[in-house]
C-alpha cells in the first residue's frame, strides 16, 4: 500500500499520475480537512473534492476547481438574495456540499461520507479525511483572524499574515484508518502541496508526525516550491510568515525528521547537496506536472526513490 | 388592507389576479406552512414559495411549480449519489431553501426570511407564514403517517386516507403580524386551495379562527371545488376522509362559522340555493383560472361580494 499525505490542487495532479503506474486500489490518500468550512451553511471540503473531482475526471482543469462545463444558476440567484458569492459553487458541485452536509446533519461521519462520495464517482482509490473532527486553518493577519479559504479567495492572499492556526487540532483524533495507513504502508509520498497549510495540519494531528517517524516504510516528499516560489497559492507568504526559508530545502527542513527522500525540481539544482546533507536522497525532476507525461514521471521519479 | 388566506397553486393563481386590480401594498396574504418539509436537510416552504414564484412572474406555469426554464443540475448530480427526487428542485428554485435554511439555522425567523425573500423578488405584497413554529401536515393511511408532500408528490395520491394531522398546531402560535392582519382587515378573502391541508392548517393555529368570527371585516370564501372535484390536488379524497361532503357545499360547511359570502362556480348553480340557506351572499363566475382574464374576474367577484 502506497499511502499518499495530500492538500489540494498539486496532490490531486500528482494523483493523477501515480494513478497511471500503481492500481487505485494499492493508493491510500490522508487529506487535508484544515480547509474545511461552511458556506451558505453547507460543509465544504475543498481539498477532498478537488482530489475527487480530479481523479474522476470531472475537475475543470482550467479554473483548478469545481466541474467541467458546470452552471452556476444556483449561486447567481443566491447572489441576488444578497449571499457573498467569493467561493464558487457550481450547481453539479453543490450536489457534493449538499449532500455532504445533510449525511453529516443525520449523523454520520465525514470519513464515511467521503467514502460514498469516493465510490459513486467510480473511484477506486482509498480517501481519508485526517479527522473526523473540526479542525480550521486561521490565517492571523495585523488586523483579523480569518478562515484560510477567506484568506486565500476571498481575499487573493493579499493580507500580511502574522502567523498560522489549526483551531481544533489538540482535540481532533486521527480519522478512521489513518494511523493504521501509515503504520502498514509499504511507501509514503508526500504530494507536492503547501507545506504549512496543506501539509502541515495532517502532520499536527495526534499520533501522525510520531507514526511517520516510526514507520518501516520510507518516506519521500515531493517539493512544491520551485526556484523560491510556490507552483500555486500562497506557500511562499505562509512559509516566511512562519520563519521557514521559502525554498525547497525550506520545505525539506519542515519534513526532515521523517523523510529519506526528496524530490528536488531540476531548476534546483543547487539546492541538492543542502538537501542531502540533511541525509536525505534527492532526485531531481521536472516537478512542474502540465502534461499527463509530466504527472505521470514525477509519480515515477517518487517511487524509484523509495525503492532504490 | 385585503387579507387573502392562501395555500399554493389555485391561491397563488387567484393573487395573480388580485394584484392585477388593488396594489400589492394594499394586500396581506397569511400563507400555509403545513407543507413545510425538509428535503436534502433543506428547509423547504412550496405553499409560501408557489405564491412568490407565481407574482414574481418566475414560475414555470406549465409546471405549476418552480421557476421557468430552470435547470436541474445539481439534482440529476444528487439522484446520481442515491438520494431521492420525488420532490423537484430546480437549481435556481434550491437557491430559495439554501437562503431560507441557512438563514433560520443562523437565528432569523421564517416570517423575516419569506419578507427578505419576497423583497428579493421585488414584490410588495406582505406575505405572512400562518407561524414561525413547525406545524407538519401529516397524512395517516391504512399502513403509514406521511408527510403531506410524501402522500401527494411521491405517491402521487394514490393511497387512501383514514385522517389528516396537523402536527404541532398546538404548540404553534400565530406568526406576527397574523392576528393583527384579521382584525385590521377590511376585508378577508379564502383564496380557492384545499379547505383541509392549504386552509385548515391556517384556521388551526391559535386564534385564528376566533379572530375571523370576531373581525369586523366581510369574509368570502372562493370555492376549489367545481362539480365535485378540486381543480387541482387531493382535496376529494382528502375532504371524503374527514367525512365532509365534496362540493361546494361541503367547502362553505367548513368555513360557515365566519364566512359572510361565497364564490361559486356557474356550473354548480344548483348548489346556489342550499348554500345561501346557511346565510350567506352567494355569486356565481367562472372559477377556473385559465387566462389571466380569469383571473382577474374572479378577484373582482370577490371583491364586489364583500362591498355588497
Amino acid at each position: 500500500m502506497i499511502v499518499v499525505l495530500a492538500g489540494g490542487v498539486g496532490s490531486a495532479r500528482f494523483l493523477q499520475g501515480l494513478i497511471r503506474i500503481r492500481h487505485q486500489e494499492e493508493i491510500t490518500v490522508i487529506s487535508n480537512t484544515g480547509d474545511d468550512f461552511q458556506f451558505y451553511g453547507l460543509h465544504i471540503s475543498p481539498d477532498i473534492d478537488i482530489v475527487m473531482y480530479t481523479l474522476a475526471g470531472m475537475v475543470d482543469e482550467e479554473k483548478g476547481w469545481g466541474f467541467r462545463e458546470d452552471t452556476f444558476h444556483c449561486q447567481e440567484t443566491l447572489s441576488k438574495l444578497g449571499l457573498e458569492s467569493w467561493f464558487k459553487l457550481g450547481d453539479r458541485d453543490l450536489a457534493t456540499h449538499i449532500y455532504r452536509t445533510n449525511q453529516l446533519r443525520s449523523g454520520l461521519k465525514l470519513s464515511q461520507i467521503t467514502s460514498n462520495l469516493a465510490d459513486s464517482m467510480g473511484l477506486r482509490i482509498k480517501i481519508l479525511p485526517m479527522t473526523d473532527d473540526r479542525v480550521e486553518t486561521r490565517i492571523l493577519t495585523e488586523q483579523d483572524n480569518i478562515h484560510f479559504e477567506e484568506y486565500m479567495v476571498k481575499r487573493q492572499m493579499r493580507d500580511d499574515v502574522r502567523s498560522v492556526e489549526f483551531s481544533g487540532i489538540k482535540e481532533a483524533k486521527p480519522g478512521p484508518g489513518v494511523i493504521e495507513a501509515i503504520q502498514e504502508a509499504e511507501a509514503i509520498i508526500v504530494a507536492p502541496s503547501n507545506p504549512i497549510v496543506s501539509i502541515g495540519p495532517i502532520l499536527a494531528v495526534e499520533g501522525v508526525r510520531e507514526k511517520l517517524k516510526a514507520s518501516k516504510a520510507r518516506v519521500v516528499a515531493v517539493s512544491p516550491i520551485v526556484q523560491g516560489s510556490p507552483i500555486k497559492g500562497p506557500a511562499d507568504k505562509l512559509m516566511r510568515s512562519t520563519g521557514v526559508e521559502v525554498s525547497a530545502f525550506g520545505v525539506a527542513q519542515l519534513y526532515h525528521d521523517f523523510l529519506h527522500g526528496f524530490i528536488l525540481d531540476e531548476l534546483d539544482l543547487e539546492q541538492k547537496a543542502r538537501i542531502e546533507g540533511m541525509g536525505l536522497s534527492v532526485a531531481t525532476t521536472n516537478t512542474i506536472m502540465k502534461s499527463i507525461e509530466d504527472k505521470e514521471r514525477l509519480a515515477e521519479r517518487s517511487l524509484n526513490i523509495l525503492q532504490s
